[in-house]
């Protein structure tokens, strides 16, 4: 955040959390949210005509983040969540050094849990492939603790696993030894799950490595450290929102039917209608 | 091709054949066309950087084609095929009608192959969630043969599985033995491919479905329609184009490398490098 210029006047307590992703997979980011700080308003960006991200070049999901910080913006709201892995590895420093309020993005406050609850150094990532060729992990995890070693693995079926709903599945068992038997035999006792959609397979990704493996859940640790930066700014919400204010709204570059569905078996909450826009025209 | 209104004067003989796909599937088209018509000039536009189409809405879909049909034209094209399942079930129409140039898709020369071959009546039709939908094959079959059934499955995991390059793997086997069980049990007698990339787990499909069950691959029947087609039109290009003249050309959405590495184990042809492009600015 040092280098972030914030424009203080702007920033509204009552104002809307902005939170984007490529697709769906951010509403595990927003669940995480929406129940750590449940009195704040939310507008939810997914990128549904444009998804996956994941085996994009860093210039394409630039330019996609950019359009889309410019779409939320039209909300004044005050500060923004990059709920995708592959986006705050690629464009949050460009994001970051353009904004005039607070961005946050998933891969940071993962990578700090891992580099503190790690015992013996090692620390395994899995993610997208843009996720791991960009090294953002092994960057932000060094930093703060240089003696470690982190070892990513890219694990592009997950996502159209997760997404065919094959979450408890012996194929996905199958896919999943075989992404995971490198990491085992390097025998990590950390594993950091790099990418939004899985946390939803988590209790498969637990099962094989074993209850020895601590997993890190990012999700979880964003809205922690989205609750705390807000309470530093003094932009946390304290009450809940007046009734029939609309509290959590989407948004998807696609059409909305199919996003409502999925969005729906993800955030218990009872989400009724997505809004359709074409994010090109941002 | 009745509804278009064809600009003979503008149509040359030694001109280039625009084709287009969402990635790099359409490939196993243009390698049909580059064996049945060698002496062609081709540019080819994979849209790398939206990739795939296959989940995505109609709008999406159009929208997108119809930027890639004013991107090809920028190269004086003499046809167009649309190299894509779900763009041809989901925008041909339109691209057809507000286009001045020939085009053809994928969708009509398959089902015109189908509704000859099959004996018993019975179609099996495997493609994208999108192109199911569309119910695109049945018209088009039921148009040409009204004693036909056509059931429609879509995979969604193929894309992702070939992708990854699962061609011969246990995986693969048993995503497919799920997917076609039930076009098994209902007995049909031939199976259309109907995704550009399928073609390449043919003989997994092939050895599930058994050897009385005719495959059908509109890559090679689109192939044999255009020749056909700029025969008629007296568009075909007789002689080899002379040394040196870049008979073929590739342009991506999205970086190139990675094209580049896909499509040189689908061509065997040497494809040194791709152009990208910014297909949102068309």
């Amino acid at each position: 955040m040092e280098e972030m210029t914030l424009n203080r006047e702007l920033l509204k307590k009552d104002a809307p959390i902005g939170v984007f992703d490529s697709g769906v997979g951010g509403l595990t980011v927003m669940r995480e949210i929406m129940r750590q700080i449940p009195n704040e308003k939310i507008i939810y960006f997914g990128d549904t005509a444009r998804v996956p991200y994941g085996g994009k070049s860093q210039d394409t999901v630039t330019r996609y983040s950019e359009q889309i910080v410019r779409f939320l913006k039209t909300f004044q709201i005050k500060t923004i969540v990059v709920a995708c892995n592959t986006a705050s590895a690629y464009a949050l420093d460009i994001l970051e050094k353009a904004s005039d309020v607070p961005i946050i993005g998933v891969v940071r406050p993962g990578a700090k849990v891992a580099a503190e609850v790690t015992g013996n150094g090692r620390i395994g990532v899995i993610a997208t492939e843009a996720t791991i060729s960009s090294g953002i992990y092994t960057k932000y995890i060094q930093e703060l603790n240089q003696n470690v070693t982190i070892y990513g693995k890219a694990c592009p079926l997950f996502v159209p696993l997760v997404e065919e709903g094959l979450l408890e599945d012996p194929v996905t068992d199958e896919i999943a030894r075989r992404y995971l038997t490198e990491l085992i035999d390097i025998d990590i006792d950390t594993l950091i799950l790099g990418c939004t959609h899985y946390p939803l397979i988590r209790s498969t990704l637990g099962k094989i490595m074993g209850k020895n493996v601590t997993l890190v859940n990012p999700a979880y640790e964003t809205a922690r450290e989205l609750k705390e930066m807000l309470t530093e700014l003094d932009l946390l919400q304290e009450k809940p929102p007046v009734l029939g204010s609309n509290q959590y709204q989407f948004y998807v570059s696609d059409k909305a039917e199919k996003f409502v569905h999925f969005a729906n078996s993800i955030i218990k909450y009872g989400i009724l209608s997505a809004k359709s826009i074409n994010i090109e025209e941002y």
